[in-house]
C-alpha cells in the first residue's frame, strides 16, 4: 500500500501554478506504488499522476527516472510521460518533497497471467532495451552483487527467524555468484522491477509500463532473469514452462539473446531471486510491529533459487 | 485513510459486464473515505468512483443511501449520482461485499475554511434540507441521543486515560441532554456528516457534497449545529464568529429558522460536539497497537461542548 503525504489545497494550487495545464478540477491519493505517495490529478488539460518522492527514492536519482521515461516515450514505449513545468523542469518541490507529474496510463495491472502475457511481456521488454540506447545519463545497479552483499549483512543476525539455516543459505549464494558474476554481457538501459504491478493490459494486449524508479544500467538478460522470477512461477512454486518459453520466445522475437547471454541465463536467474530474496527479507524484518502492511514473503523467492540452483542449462528455461 | 480490499482483475470483469459502461480501461485505488473502499474507475462510459462497502456500513442501510443521492440529485443537488447495472439494481456484490458505481465528481475539499466557504456551506445544507422532502424511504439517526448513551457506556471505563475526569462530563451532559432534548422541530433528510472532507469546491463556488453515509431523517437545525462544529472553529479551539454569521445567513437565505430551532440551536450542538466527541473517543481507545492511521482527537469536542455550554442564546453564534 501507497504512502500518502497530506497535500493542502493551497500547497497544491502553488505547485500547479508552475504548470500549464490549467485550473485543478480534483486531486486524489491513490494506492499505487509503495516508493511513492501518487494522486490522480484532473486538471483542465486532462488526467495525471503526481507523484511525491518518498525518502526511498534519491532526488539525485531523477533526472535519470523521469529523463528516461521521456526518452523510452519518445521512441513511441507506452509509458507515463513526465510533464514539464513551465520553465520545462521535470520535478519541482511540492510539501518539502520533489514531485513531478506524468501522463495518466489506462490499463489494468493482470492478476494471474497465462502464457501470453508472458509473451507480451517478453518483447515489451526487448523493446524497452532497444528504446533505451542513446540515452545519455547513466546510473549503475546499486542492488547487484554490492548491493546484495549490504542486504545480507544487515539481515544476518535474524535471517534464521524466517527459516532456520538461511542465513547460510545466502552466504553460500553471495560468495558462488560473486566469484562466477558474468561481467561483459550486452548492457544497456534496464527496468529491473517489471513485475506484474508494473505491466497494463487493455484486452489482449499489453498497453504500457511503469515505474520506472529502479532502472539502471545493467546486462539485458539479467532483466529478462527478473522477468522469469516476476511472472513464469506459479503460486505452488512451481517454474512454468509454457509461461517461461512464451516470455523467451517473446523477447528473442525482438532482440535475439547472444550465445554468452543464453549461457549466462541460469546465474542471472539466481542473481536475481537472491535480490528480491534479500530486499523482502530486510522488510520483513524491518516491520514495525503493528503495521497494516503485511510485507512479501521473502521465502517464495528462496523456493526460486533452489529452481534455479537445480538448472543445468537454459534451455530448461524453454529456450528454442 | 480508506481501508483497501484487492479487487482482482477477474472480479472486476465479472462484476463489469452487469454494467453497461463499456470496456474497463483503468481501476485503481483511492485515498477517500474511512468506511469504505473506494476505487477511480475509468471506463469507455467515462469516469466514476466504484465503492466497496466495509463493515461499518450495513448493506440494510443502503436503498437509503443511494436512493438518497439519486433523488437529491435529481432535484438538482450537485452530489455523486448512483449508476445502476443493467438491471437497473444500485448495488450488486463484489469481492464478497456489496459494492456501488457513482459519478465522478469534480472539487477539491478546502484545507482552511474562509468566511465564505462557511456561507457556501450553509446554503448546500438548507438546499439539501429543501431536497430531500419527497424521498420516500426513512432512516433513524441511530447516532442521536440513544445511540450517544451506547456510546458512552462503551468508553466509560477508560475515558479517563484520555482526560482526567471526562468520563464524568460526557455522564452530566448525556443526562442533560436527553432531559431536555428538543421534540417535534421541523425535519427531513439530513447529512450529518458535513465536514470539510465532504464538500467539494472548483474555484471561487461549493460544487458538490459526497459521503452520505451517516445520512437520516433527524432535525434539519440538528445539521445545522453539525456545521457549526465541523467549520466555524478555529484550530486553536475558539469558535470564529464570522465563519458562523456566514453559515447562519447562507442557510437562512435559503431556508430561514423558526423560532423554536433558533432557541434550540445552542442545544442541538452540544448535542453535536457531544457526538463527535464520544465516536472519536470510541476510536480513540480501539486503535489496534501499532496502527498507521491515527484517530482524531477526541478533546477537539470536548473543547466545543464547553464552548456550546457557555452560550446563552443562539445569537451569539451569529444570528442576525
Amino acid at each position: 500500500m501507497a504512502v500518502y503525504t497530506e497535500i493542502t489545497d493551497t500547497e497544491l494550487a502553488q505547485f500547479l501554478r508552475q504548470y500549464a495545464l490549467g485550473r485543478v478540477l480534483s486531486f486524489k491519493g491513490i494506492a499505487e506504488g509503495v516508493e511513492n505517495s501518487n494522486y490522480l490529478l484532473h486538471a483542465e488539460a486532462g488526467f495525471f499522476i503526481l507523484t511525491l518522492y518518498e525518502k526511498r527514492v534519491r532526488e539525485a536519482d531523477l533526472p535519470f527516472f523521469l529523463g528516461l521515461m521521456q526518452h523510452l516515450a519518445s521512441r513511441g514505449l507506452n509509458c507515463p510521460q513526465p510533464v514539464g513545468d513551465r520553465a520545462g523542469r521535470l520535478f519541482i518541490p511540492l510539501a518539502g518533497r520533489p514531485a513531478a507529474i506524468v501522463t495518466f496510463l489506462d490499463g489494468l495491472a493482470v492478476g494471474y497471467p497465462e502464457p501470453w502475457h508472458c509473451g507480451a511481456v517478453g518483447e515489451a521488454l526487448a523493446k524497452l532495451h532497444l528504446a533505451g540506447k542513446g540515452f545519455a545519463l547513466h546510473r549503475s545497479n546499486d542492488l547487484s552483487v554490492a548491493g546484495w552483499r549490504g542486504l545480507a549483512s544487515a539481515a544476518r543476525g535474524r535471517s534464521d527467524e524466517v527459516a532456520v539455516g538461511l542465513a547460510a543459505v545466502i552466504d553460500g549464494e553471495l560468495a558462488f555468484l560473486a566469484s562466477n558474476w558474468p561481467q561483459g554481457l550486452p548492457s544497456g538501459v534496464i527496468h529491473a522491477d517489471l513485475f506484474p504491478d508494473n505491466v497494463f493490459f487493455l484486452g489482449d494486449a499489453l498497453s504500457g509500463l511503469i515505474d520506472f524508479y529502479f532502472a539502471c544500467v545493467d546486462a539485458f538478460a539479467y532483466d529478462l532473469a527478473i522477468g522469469l522470477n516476476a511472472w513464469c512461477f506459479e503460486p505452488d512454486g512451481s517454474y512454468n514452462l509454457d509461461k517461461g518459453k512464451a516470455m523467451l520466445a517473446g523477447y528473442q522475437g525482438i532482440r535475439p539473446l547472444t550465445g554468452r547471454e543464453v549461457e549466462a541465463l541460469p546465474l542471472l536467474s539466481r542473481g536475481s531471486a537472491l535480490r528480491f530474496l534479500l530486499t523482502r527479507l530486510v522488510d520483513w524484518l524491518n516491520v514495525p510491529a503493528g503495521a497494516l502492511v503485511r510485507p512479501k514473503d521473502p521465502l517464495e523467492y528462496l523456493r526460486k533459487l533452489q529452481f534455479h540452483q537445480s538448472i543445468a542449462v537454459a534451455q530448461q528455461y524453454g529456450l528454442r
